[in-house]
């Protein structure tokens, strides 16, 4: 059996304990959080989010990308957001390449280099503040109202990058 | 308080119960997902996750954009993922708009047209289709094993898409 198969198997028997019928698709709190893809941060769990609460969009690294300004820009001009959380951690996969290194790999197995940037980065609140700041400064925002976090995930703790 | 002092308070409450310290990135189950930021989306309650699991990406519509495969080419190189699953739902925000309105908006408000498409759809099972052929087409990407699905918000339940 595949891991698809054992979700899907899971989702059938979540079905009972449904919630969120009747929600609207506008989130309670207002919120928009920016996290990375890792496996390890359950964001329901950590936040302490409800079914509602807030959108959650998540790429390696949780880098603000031209996909995570879309995002944004759809989240607040059609589905009312006013606060982005944006949160990186330790441990991070895209700790562990550089850019060069990626480019290469590709052009060597797979023949052409992609059109867009791994977005590999080096030090994690530096890149915090640099994300920050490519919100700050995107003309499709109406909210900027930004603040940026780094996860332990060895010991779970929420530090805010000041 | 805003609604981000409220998620890191409870984040400092999350601590004590954490778990995932001395886990690897390479997710245990080998695979990613990709859905839409929807905020009734509690995926590791629908799919039955444990921390670890699975990456998870997640962007406006759950669109499989140039970002989604950055994203994925990073997870199956250097996380070792090998399925994909992808997720759209019903009362989906991007149902609501279309790409004319949305550009034409964004000219009038901010004088500016975005490089990027809003990527609407108006037709949940085909763009779940057109969004597993962008994977199965896409040439940095190891592994093309996609099934796609459509949750339904109201009642739970979780439907392949063939």
């Amino acid at each position: 059996m595949s891991s698809t198969d054992v979700f899907a198997q899971a989702a059938a028997a979540h079905k009972s304990r449904h919630r969120g019928a009747g929600m609207s698709a506008r989130p309670t709190r207002k919120v928009a959080v920016v996290a990375c893809m890792d496996a390890r941060l359950d964001l329901f769990d950590i936040l302490g989010l409800e079914v509602g609460d807030a959108h959650l969009i998540r790429n390696a690294g949780g880098v603000v990308t031209d996909d995570v300004i879309r995002s944004l820009t759809i989240s607040q001009r059609f589905l009312g957001t006013e606060e982005i959380i944006l949160i990186h951690h330790t441990g991070c996969g895209m700790l562990g390449f550089t850019e060069d290194e990626f480019r290469a790999e590709l052009e060597a197995e797979v023949g052409q280099r992609p059109t867009w940037a791994a977005e590999t980065f080096t030090d994690l609140d530096a890149d915090v503040r640099q994300s920050m700041e490519r919100i700050r400064t995107s003309p499709f925002l109406r909210c900027r109202d930004v603040r940026g976090f780094v996860y332990d995930v060895e010991t779970g703790d929420l530090r805010e990058v000041r």
